[in-house]
């Protein structure tokens, strides 16, 4: 028996996606710039997935740029705005939970003049909507906010958000980070007042090097990779076709049984929850009720170092995260984790659990039942 | 019959490759950054690609940073090292005939202060190396010059260039856009004293969204892509362990049969360039002798439209490229054939063909007869 439940890393890429991407890679293989019909065979897979994502999200076609990732979606919409709107002013809002590829452009733009304002999020990793409000200035070009927190997958409220900001500034722009979001969660830009929106392929059981950015039509956004002008000039370089490709059947695959895939990933959520929590010495972080996404879970292990854990826990064949695996920089304390408040000594004790629509209640039970058996035991050497 | 002659606009992918992703990207489809075995699964496939690549250059393994493709090792070149050494100076040199992803981040740096000075070319694409020599400054931190022309195949004379730059200025960096060149012709930067080397996957039979950039570790260079910090802290973002595995097989398909491959390419271009000359008012641009590419050939057609002539033959199922496909920005007159002083009335009237390994004399051949009997056609249409 096998559980992978390390789902918000990277999921297994749908084998549906896998064939039409042989496909692209060995037949329909044409560059999308060349002008005859092999060229044409790989601007039509691009309109494909295009015209499936934008109907995913209830936006225009041409609102989508592919890019090679999440990372690249978060670096494009930040850079690329900030660059395009600095003569209106530098003041960006933001929260101390975000991704390090949000985290980090940020930083970068901090450097560059630019000032960042960091909103409080609360115990459970929820932003104050009333501090939202309080910073919001005339100055203010940009409101970035994750939609789910990678690591204690709490649920930001992003609609309110949205509301405050545009009230308050109606020319601020809100990019959401919804790579830990997309297919699991109702995401509509245009309702509910989201400009850019950034989305990352391998998360969706769509292949790695894919992802795009939905740039609202009445954004401005300044390249970030520069070229030969491809995506309506927003991302130059050949388009990978067979990725974008393979990340149309993905999507389509979620979107078709959206709400019974996301009932799923609720009740074994629930489950899970119930059953982890009869463990002595482990607690729960992040909300756990409706403000919870469905697929994430932070368990704090009192007594057990995370690494320790992942690594008894990957002998028997069960997958989890210790942090949020996003980022190479391994050994460092989880910036989420701190930020809501956690206790010192369970900062480095708490591994991440994430499914996707793929896990079965089989792997959950095998996965609890060897949590069961070896939490005690780990604990019980760190008490001699 | 078929004869796919557009690869220098892009590939078929190896089979073998595909084979190899398939199984990443349904079974070792870990993140690399996950701690457990499955992470550690793709870490290694990153490492045996990147052993593959730094082997084919005879450079060492953490000199090759994996990229989404050429536009972004170039990017990444270009823009990386002018904001790591612009304190020392803001002076860059370079040719106009350039591809769009070095030449646009080059009119980037120009809004941004740098000074950029592009050498001239002779009529057949070639760097005038007494030009390059007088251009050096002390303030000059880097000189960029491609390898392989993309639309006419000349190749430029790298290593003197290298020596010219290096006793000129010895901290002036050299850069070198490889991406139409390596697999093709030999490079080793070490010895050929080049500090960055651009290349892409998907010209040598590897997948799209796959490419690297050398950088030696003697230079500094800031990345474009902020996140994680993957890939040493220069491009941060999951990496794509299928395309990169796929890429790694694919440069050790073609630098297994190295020597074999290229003097194949270069008898079909001779022949090629011999019968093509046959057909009334057709002729070549670029060095035909040893300053020429093995696989690229620029065909110039009186009286003829590059577009109309693609199409015709498109027609017969022979694929070539008006200008050089790598931009989307398809009606533009190509800057290398104005660089190299072209007729007017050639300009609109110039198609690439390009080969690969895979090209058959069989291909060719057809290709040949299918011009002999379109060309004249064409030609007659017009006079009339």
């Amino acid at each position: 028996m096998e559980a992978y439940l390390d789902n918000s890393a990277t999921t297994k890429c749908s084998s549906k996606a896998v064939k039409l991407m042989t496909k692209v890679l060995t037949e329909d293989y044409g560059n999308p710039s060349s002008l005859h019909n092999k060229g044409m065979d790989g601007e039509n897979y691009l309109r494909d997935a295009r015209s499936i994502i934008a109907k995913s999200l209830k936006v225009n076609d041409k609102e989508i740029i592919f890019t090679s990732g999440g990372t690249e979606s978060n670096n494009l919409a930040l850079i690329g705005t900030a660059m395009a709107y600095k003569r209106r002013g530098m003041h960006i809002i933001s929260t101390p939970i975000e991704h390090p590829s949000v985290a980090n452009p940020l930083a970068f733009l901090e450097e560059r003049g630019f000032e960042i304002t960091y909103l409080p999020v609360d115990h459970s990793g929820l932003i104050d909507l009333k501090a939202l409000s309080d910073e919001i200035r005339p100055d203010t070009i940009l409101v970035s906010i994750m939609h789910v927190n990678n690591e204690i997958g709490a649920v930001e409220p992003i609609k309110e958000a949205a509301n405050i900001i545009k009230q308050k500034n109606s020319t601020t722009l809100f990019h959401v980070d919804a790579i830990q979001s997309y297919g699991k969660l109702e995401i509509l830009p245009k309702k509910m007042n989201i400009d850019l929106l950034s989305v990352s392929g391998h998360k969706i059981h769509g292949p790695k090097g894919s992802g795009f950015l939905y740039i609202s039509e009445k954004v401005n956004c300044k390249p970030i990779l520069l070229g030969g002008g491809q995506e309506l000039g927003y991302r130059s370089g050949t388009e990978n076709v067979p990725a974008i490709a393979g990340l149309g059947v993905a999507v389509e695959e979620i979107f078709k049984k959206f709400e019974k895939n996301q009932n799923q990933l609720y009740e074994l959520k629930d489950y899970f929850v119930d059953e982890v929590q009869k463990i002595d010495g482990v607690s729960l972080n992040g909300p756990l009720d409706v403000h919870g996404a469905p697929h994430i879970i932070s368990v704090s292990v009192e007594g057990v170092r995370a690494e320790v854990l992942l690594h008894a826990l990957e002998e028997k064949y069960v997958y989890v995260s210790a942090g949020s695996a996003c980022s190479s920089n391994k050994p460092a304390l989880s910036k989420t984790l701190k930020a809501i408040g956690l206790n010192n000594n369970l900062l480095d004790s708490t591994v991440r659990v994430s499914f996707s629509v793929h896990t079965t209640k089989e792997e959950v039970d095998y996965a609890l039942e060897q949590m069961q058996e070896i939490i005690p035991k780990l604990q019980k050497y760190t008490r001699h």
